[in-house]
């Protein structure tokens, strides 16, 4: 991969909420854009941690023993592996995630939130 | 860590150039901001691929044996593990790095650039 990544460009190529696409891969994890509207499930990854950026709106991230995150454009946030979240956009929220790849979006919980984790765009 | 960074708020913190201050971990990796001008050192990584997002001003990455890349504000770019690479910005310009923990700034090269790889703002 040795071209320059425009994260609106790619945003701009997909409408559909909490299916996360890869954008670039370092090493074995993989960097995804995700737009995100309404409330996800209770989750969480007993192997690994899970970085959420947003790049546009506002998101609560919903954190079980402890209280709810929200972030604005700009702003990272770390969910520590093992830690039940829930991640909440009251309007449409666009979302940089850095995961290991492969990482299976809805966790422990699965459901018909579970995205293709293979999906680049 | 259990808190929202803002990237803008640690970039207002500091003001040195190729010192990159880590403001978040992911498992065994470190995110990092970095406030560069001027030309960097040509150096790789043999052990590990390096993103650069730009959130402020143009990068260029120039590359041993392909094409340099000129990034804007909200792109990314990604240095494949032991490509030789020199960052150039010709004024100042805002970066969030992401590399394992640990990772030498100035890679195989060495010299006077080389900054530290555990300082958290």
């Amino acid at each position: 991969m040795n071209h320059v990544i425009n994260l609106q460009q790619k945003l701009a190529l997909f409408d559909d909420h909490w299916s996360p696409k890869i954008v670039a891969q370092l090493n074995d994890y993989h960097v995804k854009v995700v737009k995100v509207e309404g409330e996800f499930v209770w989750h969480k990854h007993d192997e690994t941690d899970e970085l959420f950026m947003v790049l546009d709106g506002e998101l609560t991230i919903e954190l079980a023993d402890r209280d709810a995150v929200v972030m604005q454009a700009g702003e990272v946030f770390v969910v520590p592996k093992g830690v039940q979240h829930r991640p909440i956009a009251h309007t449409e929220c666009h979302i940089l995630l850095l995961e290991p790849a492969g990482l299976i979006n809805t966790g422990d919980a699965g459901g018909a939130l579970t995205a293709s984790n293979d999906d680049w765009i």
